[in-house]
């Protein structure tokens, strides 16, 4: 825990050098690309329908415990929600309300992991939390290469890696870092591989998809509803990026009937939402969704802001795929060491992540939620170090 | 997980039973006892701050992601608070925001606990999830029979149980159940032992305070601040019961400058929070408390509770000691099989917890954070009660 708690994640390390260089040298002048945190406002009904339970409702039920599993209509809404939007029957007891995606994911590990045998295995590249997360169960972490190509998915070392330990495979799509969004022939290619697997093992594996992005994406990207293609999915969620709620920690958890043993499965997320301290998701949050399920902030902004950096990056010679969803931009370094490639970035005052933790060394993630005017102004910094390399 | 998922508390189930059977035979015919979730509204001043926060500030800033520690200023503004209070001087720095008390518990545990021998000690009557957050991180669950004298606690039984394996040892006060505050005496004898035992065995033994009720004490009662009496205290503190924002989910913990070690074990509690999901504790409620650190709902609605069921209750003959604090009567069962006379309270519509999952048998908790006028209509009830044992 000393060495969690000591080893500050690089994101975050740069984020905090980023804020004492615009101290000194003026915050116009630092390009900071860091942090994934939205930019653009909730959107108007969050603040409208808060202020209005606040003074409406009766404060000892508005602020006071929920259900562990979260209040009913909330559940019922999103349910609604969800199968309005991708033609399931989910029910609202098929809802576990969490406090955002990180509890999510924990609650969801620690409820099926019953064996430090046990394996979670992510596709790289992939959020660094995911280890943490899958080490604090006691699970094993493994990591699927990344498939440079096109960040989908490299099959061929799906069928290597999964085995007989394997529990959980996760998935993030659209993606952090990549901004991809796997295909549905991706999704369809995968449910066909763990579903043989399955069987061959005779054991069940969870495909554990991690989706806040799910409504932030471009150009009438589809993201698979995964639930329809792998019977045993497990899909998480958080409200963080679609409602720019990043702080407020409000999300849930699906456990759909098709799931093997589905009900001992919602059990056993219950009881491992008990143990790791999470008695409910803030209940405030959790009412005015009945009325903001479905909002988002304004995607467009996004949208206008991986425009003018792709075109802007691709066009000085940068090569990057391009992203389908999510904020962030994922560009090949212009030296195998990518860690030094964001030193020399530094320099210029560009802060980039270095993905050698995401699993993917020899990328960068560059995070575009921030402002447009800001990644004009950065456009002559990328220049210069692309011509620094050539 | 799943035992834990499907085998629901004893209270949670009471109150279920209470809800059908009000639906029955009408609510004004069942008197519920059985829930701690607070009566009174939050004082005023906490929707008036939400409703200036959401106005007046800027959504990115208010709903974004706080440092994992917490918000700078919140967490100066609590330090400032209980420095002015308890004359202490405690920094920002020792204080770790969380998503309420269960989170402050499960992270203290886990950022201490090193291996599977460590043992965490409770006084009994204790809070019976501190053994579901004490085997959750791998530690043993040892418990201290009551000293049914006073509900103090017996000191010669702390003396046998702490041993070269204690690493925690866990008190509320004022107390769930029992409403009694732990006196200066109690408090100086416990420290003096744990002083000694460090010794003796030549380690650190944490002391760990669970104090959501601090502020909702009687007649003046005095809660002693145990860090002014023992070096290596560690405050863990909800604003569930003293805002009354139960499902709110926010509190803290203390790392005192003073604790052996002290940045190391901060660092402890920040990866453990990391490990567990918790990335932050929710915003904007951080933020309200900026200006609502230190106020309280109206208190004396409980005191006035407290009196009046004190008064009839040992009028009839019942026996228990005064609660001086919290919102709980500790009364002795009027026969030895505790469960049984619930279940006969149960016949007179009188919803009452057997306290043996407080790991006190013979006794029942009566939580009286209900309405006054419910109160005063379950007197015959308890009337019946008592003269079906006489």
């Amino acid at each position: 825990m000393y060495n969690l708690g000591t080893k500050r994640s690089a994101i975050r390390e740069l984020f905090e050098y980023g804020k004492r260089k615009a101290a000194e040298i003026g915050e116009e002048n630092v390009y900071d690309f860091s942090i994934g945190n939205p930019s653009i406002p909730a959107p108007e009904c969050v603040n409208r329908e808060i202020e209005r339970i606040l003074k409406e409702e009766n404060s000892v039920a508005v602020h006071g415990y929920t259900s562990a599993q979260g209040d009913a209509h909330t559940r019922q809404a999103i349910t609604d929600y969800l199968n309005k939007t991708h033609g399931t029957s989910f029910k609202a007891d098929n809802l576990y309300m969490t406090c955002g995606a990180a509890a999510s994911l924990t609650i969801t590990f620690k409820a099926v992991v019953e064996s430090s045998d046990d394996e979670i295995v992510a596709v790289a590249p992939f959020f660094p939390e995911y280890r943490v997360f899958a080490e604090g169960c006691n699970a094993k972490f493994k990591v699927i290469p990344p498939d440079e190509k096109d960040f989908q998915i490299d099959f061929s070392k799906v069928e290597e890696m999964v085995n007989e330990h394997t529990k959980v495979f996760i998935i993030n799509s659209p993606n952090n870092p990549s901004g991809v969004v796997y295909s549905e022939e991706t999704i369809k290619k995968l449910s066909e591989i763990l579903d043989r697997k399955q069987k061959e093992y005779n054991r069940v594996i969870y495909l554990v998809t991690d989706e806040p992005y799910r409504e932030i994406v471009y150009d009438g990207a589809e993201v698979p509803f995964v639930t329809k293609y792998y019977r045993n999915t497990i899909v998480t969620y958080s409200y963080s990026k679609s409602l720019s709620l990043p702080g407020e920690r409000i999300g849930w958890i699906l456990v759909p009937d098709e799931v093997t043993d589905s009900a001992a499965v919602y059990a056993a997320v219950c009881g491992a939402g008990r143990t790791l301290g999470y008695v409910c998701a803030p209940s405030l949050m959790q009412k005015m969704l009945i009325k903001c399920v479905g909002a988002t902030g304004d995607v467009n902004e996004y949208k206008k802001n991986r425009d003018l950096l792709y075109g802007e990056l691709t066009g000085i010679g940068y090569e990057c795929v391009k992203p389908e969803g999510a904020f962030y931009m994922f560009v090949k370094a212009l030296e195998k060491d990518s860690e030094s490639f964001c030193e020399k970035a530094k320099q210029e005052n560009l802060l980039i992540v270095d993905a050698e933790s995401f699993g993917c060394p020899g990328y960068v993630r560059i995070s575009y939620c921030v402002s447009y005017d800001m990644i004009k102004r950065s456009i002559p910094a990328f220049e210069r170090l692309y011509k620094s390399y050539n």
